[in-house]
């Protein structure tokens, strides 16, 4: 086999080597706990609030509104307990496609203390229905309850991007917390978090060439939230243990760099997203997208026509070199369709995520389609 | 100033070039998200069972109960919600020098959850008073109350250990539930996790020269626990998030590494100690050990006559170029006298915890005392 194309991006990404480059101070010479008083703990406590404060420059807050976390799962997981716990929120309006770091934490919360959850409809492109949402939202501020919204910023299956302003203005109205899974968007999309009204959103390095075992939570300035993990004080007694330094630094050098070069790495990458979708609709007949036109650049989720070996498609096309997934990689062990499929109502083909990097080229499309040609037997048809 | 002597490795240690060489390749091209199906997720996964049935085996343990963390306190925090919430504990019987992760969680329970506890008795050593630990336990089953002991291993400021083998026999007597912070000492100490009795144990990489944001939770076979951190189906449905591959691979090198070497490590390091110990008692009037003799032998606390200036110590050994702590780093902000060192009594001199790794040496030790001559006024006294 020839070099392997990684075209699943929002599964995960590879780390760039300048962030490696970053993070190796700390995992070499300025190994201080950032807690410690002496020099070498004031060197890593410094490298720390530098990252806190790019990181915030970049989204549009002030450095005490960010917090590190070892990823988007735990900061989804604090977002919830806060809004909950904290905020008096007795209600969740969600939806059935949000990743299981969100869903299954409302359940948690649903069996724990009795909250009542609720999904919000959504359109035939896989877009959140605002009308039903506003609905929902109305008829819970008669009722006297508090809500919180959770809703993701950019699916991480089809890519559908939420109008996050929008649904800011409508908990604003409607005196709702709102929450917003940002892990797919952060890095790959300016957002101003002040601006777009949430109180709480969530990040994870590895998603934009950063370390995996890092992420952010932003709090909202006029917000209070206790952690969901307690003990020592570190930062600001919302998230206790010692700091993960080199996931820190890293973590800020690749939202830096990924902001630094955004138009250019969009435009190749939108690029190579419409190269794979023209060059699969020439190719494979009867293909479409689950993937709506209002998506995030860096995926597209495919609608192959069912090959009576759906369960062997992500194998197919591994054996031919191209790794894609079927839905998230944390369902990978499930059965065929995703929850977020299924709650699409999209469970007859065979679909597959392919989402791309700043590091694909023209070239890995091409054999992403020849893979495809191949497993779904139009080789032969093709080449005629 | 000359090179850094640091002693503070109870805080955090250096990462060793050997682990760092063993996390690279996952840092680099091994980088595919473990939950994947593909090949290059099929390689990280490997890695993680690797390390996974690696851990468990210096344990003796079986790999199925061994869980990857982001840290010490998230494994605390994750036992303690678990006896709470899934094994029904009513009753928490901890110690007033636990470390913040276990008190402040114990604290947090207690509040959200009207969970009760009581502190055990220490002896005039700063130990644990197994009998008051007998008595308070006979009397909580007596009342049909379910037990959580959460006592640790090895105390982070004064070193005292914990007859672990003993309070797990007490604890299976009187059908308590036993966790263990034993973040001090796994990985300086040999411990066979099955035998000692716990159901719950703790510990974070960065103690014994690992990667810091990664711990692990040890969960007995025989025990239910569900999860803190809700969402994928990682680490067996009980740690959701995208595993942290390099972090996860450095914490069974570095618990390989201190394990392969642990005879002649700790004799070294035993050495530095006693050393310290004499060359103190020989030269600062006064001087005395919060430690015990039944002690970690990585962690002396030592009492300093008060010099007026108590407050300072820890910043004038600083400016001598040793890094040494008042108590643990997380508690560095707070005021002079640590929560352990008032729970013991201890509150009448300049408390300062030295903490020693392989990395060491014996003119390490020597400097340190220089350093503490100058800051207590008798260098004038020793030198003439």
């Amino acid at each position: 086999m020839d070099q392997i194309i990684y075209l699943d991006n929002a599964a995960t990404t590879a780390l760039s080597p300048e962030v490696l480059e970053a993070m190796l101070p700390y995992m070499q010479e300025q190994f201080g706990n950032p807690s410690s008083t002496y020099s070498y703990g004031r060197t890593t406590r410094s490298a720390i609030e530098r990252a806190r404060r790019s990181v915030a420059q970049i989204l549009g807050v002030k450095p005490t509104s960010i917090y590190f976390t070892s990823g988007g799962t735990e900061s989804n997981n604090t977002a919830i307990a806060s809004a909950v716990r904290d905020l008096g929120c007795t209600h969740i309006i969600t939806s059935p496609i949000e990743h299981h770091a969100v869903l299954h934490t409302v359940e948690h919360y649903s069996k724990a203390k009795g909250i009542l959850y609720s999904f919000v409809q959504l359109t035939a492109d896989g877009e959140v229905d605002y009308e039903d949402l506003e609905r929902q939202l109305a008829e819970q501020a008669r009722d006297g309850k508090k809500c919180l919204v959770s809703l993701m910023h950019a699916n991480n299956e089809t890519g559908a991007l939420l109008n996050i302003e929008h649904v800011g203005d409508l908990c604003r109205t409607y005196a709702a917390v709102f929450h917003s899974d940002c892990v797919q968007s952060i890095g790959h999309y300016p957002i101003d978090l002040a601006e777009c009204g949430v109180h709480f959103a969530s990040a994870a390095g590895h998603k934009f060439h950063g370390p995996k075992g890092t992420g952010i939570l932003y709090v909202a300035e006029n917000v209070y939230a206790s952690p969901l993990i307690h003990g020592g004080g570190q930062e600001r007694n919302m998230r206790a243990g010692t700091e993960n330094v080199y996931g820190i630094v890293g973590f800020a050098k690749a939202l830096e760099l990924a902001m630094a070069h955004y138009g250019p790495e969009r435009a190749h990458i939108t690029a190579l997203k419409e190269q794979l979708k023209r060059r699969l609709l020439e190719t494979i007949p009867g293909v479409s997208f689950h993937s709506p036109d209002n998506s995030l650049y860096t995926v597209l989720s495919v609608c192959f026509p069912d090959n009576g070996q759906n369960d062997m498609v992500i194998m197919q096309f591994d054996m031919s070199g191209v790794c894609v997934s079927g839905g998230s990689a944390c369902s990978s062990g499930e059965d065929s369709a995703s929850h977020v499929m299924k709650a699409l109502g999209r469970t007859a083909c065979a679909t597959v995520r392919f989402s791309f990097s700043k590091y694909n080229t023209s070239a890995d499309i091409e054999k992403a389609v020849d893979a495809a040609k191949v497993i779904f037997h139009k080789s032969k048809l093709e080449l005629a």
